[in-house]
């Protein structure tokens, strides 16, 4: 696998398939770990950073599970590949900025990813298409295992897994699900929903991560408790409120589409009307619209679109993935042009 | 002809055909009469204004250039109806309004037409496609000789045709050129052009005659001064002011595409995409989209929609139209989504 063939590659979790994937777009589990009395990175000095990085690359390549999987050294890639790498939710923001000792390790249909000298000394993430986060646990927890034979964790009986972050400490488990809330936000359920996850120790993020806002009205949904838990009782606790989001986009959408319909069939139309004739937009209008589109695909208003097609668009209309496509470096205004032809040309293919 | 039979035709005047028609959308001659001795419409009690009735009724019937046409008293039409003709400009909001003995004759393919009793005895209109000033005040000015030869004018030779309202006085004269002007508007020079016509004696107005505004870029350019100069110097006068406003309008259509014309193909595209869409849309919106789309059609921009067809939907669209052409009333609801619906099956035919 090379880096440069990703961009026309769909990763698994934008496949629109696994269940509830209407409105569940991926779950995800993410695993902290770091090496037995060895310093954090931010602690590490160079050399100590590169000892890290290839006694974790080393137990890396001897794992199952990684087996003809991608391995980039991050000082080695230009920025616009690092930021390639974020668009797709392979690395982190910081792991891109940072400079040192650092790599991803991305595995088949960008299912797993390892992220090395991010914030720990290694970042297991694995990703799945719907709202599947059993078994994207289990999978993590596997190759969380492997490693462990591999390599000496650092591990206090009392404390569990030691992070960075105390925050993380524990079972440094972050599970968390990508979901398209669009009635809720029309029928501003979203706020008081936030607040309601919130006090049950959950978190919602955009579709970015940290920090970042709930653009396209994707939400992200995790376990901001790691301690003091196990990872089962964990991960229940983040289903099970999870499914009650999706209930509550369910009966918001059936509720809408009795009382309102009209009104949602021209939106998502006009939205559909303006995104294939633009001819200049930008990243932001075009994830709204997209949105849009995507709720029409699901509420089956718009019939002959795939939703893979809509999802894959999310990703290949952002500022890196264009750029990966034309294959040279384009200015704002450039990319503006760029991404409207890009759309034309994609929601002509039925 | 039948009334209920012009809701299906294409008047003359908005065939998008004649001289500059890309700009210069139709051209209008109206000339105002009152019969001698007779008091003037709002002078005239019942019984005067009921012989004025016959009176001028019996004289179109013999006149050779309304063979075939229209007669239609507004006393026995619906108030549907009369807005209907309001829509298509054969009667004025005026004469649609006030009771009593009146009437409007319309004569094939609605090139003229002529309101009894409105404002003065006789309102004589012809209308036409493209900028045609001449040839228009040709035909009006063999009407109202065949007339005159019929009814005896109230004429002074001092003041010319006398008429109830002042300002009309003398030829009694109004030529008039409904011009699209989107590009003179986006590139802000209206206010100065607006200002300047006036200096010169003329009137600005918009797509429904006096006091309305100027919706889609649409402004009536028409002379101000009927007393003290003869019909041939105030149209030439008139004709030569239009001529500069049809350049400064090309002119500027030029340095937008040289300067700006990914901006304006943008906006030309989102309107395309926005009407052939949306299932919820009023009348003034539509009338600015179709603006933008007739301007992309007339700049070469959109190749495939012919310029007639959007002319027919600025009339189509309205709301007494719609009604007609449903065969019922409709309240404003339900007109947004018939309108809608209309635009979308006429934009499919190429």
């Amino acid at each position: 696998m090379e880096l440069n063939e990703l961009v026309r590659k769909t990763c698994e979790w934008l496949k629109g398939t696994g269940p509830n994937s209407d409105i569940a777009i991926s779950s995800r589990i993410r695993l902290a770990r770091n090496l037995n009395k060895t310093p954090f990175v931010h602690w590490a000095n160079k050399k100590q950073e590169e000892e890290i990085f290839n006694k974790v690359k080393d137990a890396i390549a001897q794992t199952s599970f990684l087996k003809g999987s991608l391995f980039l050294n991050l000082s080695e890639i230009s920025p616009l590949d690092k930021q390639f790498l974020v668009e797709r939710h392979l690395i982190s923001y910081e792991h891109a900025q940072n400079p040192g000792f650092k790599a991803v390790v991305i595995g088949d249909r960008e299912i797993i990813s390892i992220m090395i000298n991010e914030e720990d000394h290694l970042r297991i993430q694995v990703m799945r298409s719907g709202f599947n986060i059993q078994d994207t646990w289990k999978l993590a927890n596997r190759i969380d295992k492997e490693l462990e034979t591999k390599l000496d964790y650092a591990f206090s009986s009392d404390w569990g897994y030691l992070t960075a972050c105390p925050t993380n400490t524990g079972t440094a488990l972050r599970g968390s699900c990508m979901m398209h809330l669009p009635c809720l936000v029309m029928t501003k359920q979203m706020g008081k929903i936030i607040h309601a996850i919130t006090k049950l120790g959950l978190t919602v993020r955009g579709l970015y991560g940290e920090g970042t806002e709930a653009a396209g009205n994707f939400f992200q949904i995790s376990n901001q408790v790691t301690l003091g838990q196990k990872e089962d009782i964990i991960l229940d606790n983040l289903e099970r409120i999870i499914k009650q989001v999706l209930e509550h986009e369910q009966s918001a959408r059936k509720s809408l589409l009795e009382q309102n319909k009209a009104v949602l069939v021209d939106q998502i139309w006009r939205s559909y009307g303006t995104l294939k004739n633009a001819h200049i937009i930008t990243t932001d209008e075009t994830v709204e619209l997209l949105s849009s589109i995507r709720m029409g695909v699901d509420m089956d208003i718009i019939k002959d679109i795939n939703r893979q097609n809509i999802n894959e668009l999310f990703l290949l209309i952002q500022p890196s993935h264009l750029q990966k496509l034309e294959g040279k470096i384009l200015n704002s205004n450039e990319r503006d042009l760029k991404r409207a032809e890009l759309i034309r040309e994609k929601l002509k293919k039925k």
